[in-house]
């Protein structure tokens, strides 16, 4: 089959992989749409040293399902965490932090830029059927973004600040738009301020950010930078959530005073997958309509052309499309 | 008046310092018990560039009261905070976090070590006529303990880590115990595990700590090393509670990956200052006895020697008693 081939940080676009082998469980998977994510662009930097087939959001249609044929045919998105089901984690219901994960396209699991992918049947979720395609690819880093409102609660009287307009930041602004009491977004590119506004959300420079001022901070950039400001923009007692993972080349570790977080007693949320149910939920009831984030579809052997664009400054969101 | 001083962290005693003037608002208390914490070592170490009396635990009596003369002879003890009243901390009502604010023999207003000092008669807090001098120096740390339970729910099924047996630690564990489903108690020192044995509380050595196993864990040790062991004890999805401050001179700072936080989606609270008037009335109704924590009485000219006690590894509560 067609692929997308990440090794040693190079990556390439194949046509001889081999179609997935399932395992006992899994579903074989037709991939229609798959997008970039910044994770994608983070492994290709050597975040983590995978090998193999990237890409985790997608949306495909199930071809082959031995355990469960009726399955077949059906139109799925994908929960990413391939949990191993017996360790005291997976017990206690946190699948998603499995010791033993595999997860699809970033750890020991072939990913979605390709011809096929293979998942656990229970991994798949059915799209209601007036979700299209081009919404539902959009349902992981969604429940990503409602992620947020499952680990803190935001009240309409609540001043929030998301720290990059982005993918990711645009989606996390537009799930909190009804949800907060004022919320500002920093952008930088005039594409992402042009999408705000359009949508009806405030949005200021780096430069406009007012220090110690708002109650829930979102750091949604994955750099150091943004940390920093996260940390100025938040009130004594405020909360930051971190919603993006900081690369290893440039960033990983930084020298931080603990202490400070003391003092002024803020709160640290660390963020990572979300509820993939309640995204495809809010994409059915038509509460939010991120298909405006899609910048550009590539084909598969546009595979590097196609990641250079992801990584641009200001990009939006980028996709694989398998099939003319 | 007597009083330590502290100048260029060095400690003396002096016997010659001015009684306090009054401010408008203020009262003159005598102080009859001050108890020596981490914050006044660390002061002494550098970690904030005090110049005057330190002590902020205190137990005293009103003895001038211009603004109201009916509160002479009142004994008290005293929220260190002086907040302005005037910025948007104050009017937020987190008076403890007012940027202007001064605090008790720690910041621009003379502390507790002392014959006297002044407060704002608001900052004054009566002690129940049961609650002896001994227990109610201790309202402050056991404030500071209490508000992790105001910024983070412990339920009777969470599995919950104290690390450090020091005075802090062991007031925490106390308040703890009733309430959380599992304690442990990481102790160092023979002198706090007999301690934590004697109230029935469960305590390991540090190489006893199983990884990832904690929902929650509360680091009272102020040192790096204490951290970076919370950090591992820590399951995926737990809270980590920071109650302690970390000094100047070696562990101001340290590099941290922060990506690990979002990957394991771990939430840090800083936590500092509690609610006085809660510590005194569970001191009321003797749900908590603290005078046990008492290692030795100084007079305040032994000043010298009671730091030295106070940071000697192990050490419990240190006090100064101001007369015979």
């Amino acid at each position: 089959m067609r692929a997308v081939w990440l090794e040693n940080q190079v990556l390439s676009f194949r046509e001889d992989v081999p179609v997935p082998e399932l395992l006992k469980g899994e579903a074989l998977v037709k991939v229609r749409l798959a997008g970039i994510c910044g994770t994608d662009l983070e492994l290709v930097k050597g975040y983590y040293p995978y090998c193999g087939i990237p890409g985790h959001e997608f949306v495909g249609e199930v071809v082959q399902a031995p355990a469960a044929p009726r399955r077949i045919g059906q139109r799925v998105v994908g929960d990413i965490n391939i949990a191993c089901g017996e360790c005291a984690d997976c017990l206690a219901s946190r699948h998603g932090h499995c010791k033993n994960r595999r997860v699809l396209g970033i750890k020991n699991h072939d990913g979605a830029f390709a011809d096929y992918l293979s998942l656990p049947l229970q991994n798949l979720i059915p799209i209601p059927e007036t979700v299209s395609d081009a919404a539902a690819v959009f349902t992981e880093p969604l429940a990503a973004a409602l992620q947020i409102q499952q680990q803190i609660q935001i009240r309409d009287i609540d001043n929030v600040l998301v720290i990059g307009a982005g993918r990711l930041g645009q989606l996390i602004a537009r799930t909190l738009a009804s949800v907060a009491g004022q919320l500002t977004v920093v952008a930088r590119h005039p594409s992402q301020q042009v999408l705000l506004t359009a949508h009806d959300i405030d949005w200021i420079q780096e430069d406009g950010i007012r220090d110690r001022s708002f109650d829930i901070v979102i750091e949604a950039t994955g750099s150091p930078a943004g940390f920093a400001m996260a940390r100025q923009a938040v009130r004594p007692r405020g909360t930051i959530v971190l919603k993006s993972t900081y690369t290893d080349t440039n960033g990983a570790k930084w020298p931080f005073q603990f202490s400070s977080l003391v003092v002024d007693e803020i709160t640290l949320v660390g963020s990572r997958c979300g509820p993939m149910a309640a995204a495809l939920d809010q994409l059915e009831k038509k509460q939010l309509d991120p298909t405006g984030l899609i910048e550009k579809r590539y084909f598969l052997n546009d595979a590097l052309a196609a990641f250079e664009h992801a990584a641009a400054p200001g990009a939006l969101k980028i996709l694989f499309q398998m099939t003319p």
